[in-house]
């Protein structure tokens, strides 16, 4: 019997330096650093420059990559007009990145161009773009006509200015710049080795990145990141009503939905067997952020919820060792950050696109194509039988 | 030492009943029949619905397959407009394929509904329209208008009618179908194998489409069989100039390609060791296809080339034992078919919708995240340094 690798779990593909999931040891490395260590600390334009150069930029060089990304920001004309028809489709914020990213390619200065020096340059103006696609095709679907970029504010600053057209207080910057470090890049998950088997044909950056985004999008992936925190709203809902505590609404509702066979949104993850180590960075920066706007109602109450379902799901499955993931802290961070939740996974996306272009680079390195077999199953010698004379 | 397994080469990593690669026994089974029972046999049509159903259509069923397709062979407004962007940034027409049919998804009539039926009406919504894009951007291209299809056509000969304006002969038709049920499907392929990871985190289809599209425009994967026939073109011309015969000239360029060291497109492959058995069934088709246009001159100067080749191929590298690879044929069937060289990696993807389709299906059923591994190689105790301290 010839064996099958299900899913790869377990397969090593590869060799890299960008990170490192340590899911026994609860360990995140980011080029080298813990993600504690790099995440509240970084500008996200400074976490870009690290796993693309594998060193922290020096005060020049972090100059000269603000100046290339704000260069990249304001949108082509084709691109606003595809977001413009998407926004009349009513698609999902995802599909329109999808669309909208790949018909950035149409507008590509040097598109034959495969040499490492364009490919970096593809890879800024992608990271610098993101926030511009999303941001423009929301307002577009709310109606209201894209802003363009503002070029003395920081990539996370921009993005929420052009969702909002609101300067952001620096606390909000400073905790959607967390996020966005904490989240970068994630050892082979399943939009990296999409974007990695792609672009192992030597095929275009583009194509590897559109790829990225179309799997990020999938439920088993990114897709959801926003349930966690309705989780909390509708014990909330139930707390008041019942003129219960938060703890005693939470119980009856965890016991309700394991009773029902739900998963729980936010809670175990397929690699970490401990916490997420980047729970713990986004639980700081969320309390950080929560007491910084002086009130802490909501990340008290997802706390409480946190600690009885932790405790309700150790009685129904004793031993199973179940965690909080980073898409429950995710959703209270972004959340206290004032962004919408369909805007949860594209934000996923701002962030991951700077893991996906720099294992993009690596890939191309490498330079070895991707080419798996698979087992036929099926017969063999089935004979051609014309179509009169089928039943 | 962690193993690594480089380009996932000798893994297996699914079940399939959709084709079976036998390299050692130059065997290739399509959904149970041997390609060279199949090919010549089908219409395109039957080997979809074979694909898809694991049994070749009865009557009605192919009636009703061809009236479905040719309900969804119009192209959207959206799309046509997208691909006049892309025909006025004069991008190659892979491109141009990806960004089109990523386009499509804007037009699907339920977006969100992810059951088998939709997905199997997405399947067949997409394999029509492939055709549409690519015709309507190579008439853009050229500064003509998009024509509409012509329902009475089959798949085949639509393509052919919507390039040209012209009803095709049919041993232009019938070479058409031969080829494009000859690379329907082939196993594990990079872009299939892209397809299938995309879609195993529960995405959409046309997220998992675009991404074998953009797999498949690589050059190590579809995009090279043009530069077969070049050859055969630059060995003519030489044999004019130099008043040789085909075979002299072609054992002169064959020396010197092989003595400055080039890859001679069009021999050799990664998994056949002995003929590809696609090679033989599109020599038969071509055969057919030149003799009934009564004019066999390039089909001859091709067989010469090839014999020539490798006889001095085993010359240079004695036991390598390379053979003729399907590229070979295929130009030389397109190019008797009439269809430019820009269109031959496009006419792979009109096929290869067919099994990429086949397979999301495939994989949808299965529900299994792929989702590998990576060898962590860098340092992991990197301490953060403030901007104003790096050095």
């Amino acid at each position: 019997m010839t064996q099958i690798a299900r899913g790869l779990q377990g397969v090593y593909v590869n060799e890299t330096k960008l990170s490192l999931v340590d899911g026994m040891g609860g360990r995140l490395i980011i080029a080298g650093f813990p993600v504690e260590e790099l995440a509240p600390n970084a500008e996200y334009e400074e976490a870009l420059f690290l796993l693309w150069n594998n060193h922290l930029p020096r005060k020049a060089e972090l100059a000269g990559l603000r100046r290339e990304m704000a260069d990249q920001r304001a949108l082509p004309p084709v691109t606003l007009d595809m977001l413009r028809a998407a926004a009349q489709a009513e698609m999902p914020v995802m599909d329109a990145l999808r669309v909208g990213v790949d018909s950035l390619s149409l507008s590509d200065p040097a598109p034959g161009d495969a040499s490492e020096e364009a490919n970096h340059r593809r890879a800024v103006s992608l990271a610098a773009r993101f926030p511009s696609v999303i941001a423009a095709f929301w307002r577009l679907k709310q109606g209201e006509e894209p802003l363009p970029p503002d070029p003395k504010l920081s990539h996370a600053a921009g993005y929420l200015y052009m969702i909002s057209g609101e300067r952001p207080h620096p606390a909000r910057v400073r905790a959607l710049d967390t996020y966005l470090n904490t989240v970068i890049d994630h050892g082979m998950n399943n939009s990296t080795f999409s974007a990695r088997v792609i672009v192992s044909t030597r095929t275009d950056m583009y194509s590897a990145i559109v790829g990225a985004i179309g799997a990020l999008k999938g439920p088993l992936h990114g897709g959801a990141p926003g349930p966690a925190l309705n989780m909390v709203f509708e014990i909330e809902e139930r707390a008041k009503k019942a003129g219960q505590s938060m703890q005693a609404a939470a119980e009856a509702w965890a016991h309700e939905a394991l009773d029902a066979g739900k998963r729980l949104m936010g809670f175990g993850h397929r690699v970490y067997k401990v916490r997420d180590p980047r729970a713990d960075v986004l639980d700081r920066a969320a309390v950080q952020l929560f007491q910084g706007a002086g009130d802490t109602k909501l990340y008290e109450d997802a706390r409480a919820v946190e600690q009885v379902i932790l405790r309700v799901l150790e009685q129904h499955r004793p031993g199973s060792n179940i965690k909080t993931n980073v898409e429950y802290y995710t959703a209270l961070v972004l959340q206290g950050i004032g962004l919408p939740v369909e805007l949860f996974t594209p934000t996923f996306a701002v962030s991951r696109v700077g893991g996906w272009t720099a294992h993009v680079l690596e890939q191309i390195r490498e330079d070895e194509l991707i080419r798996p077999l698979s087992e036929y199953t099926g017969p063999v010698d089935r004979k051609w039988v014309p179509l009169e004379e089928r039943s």
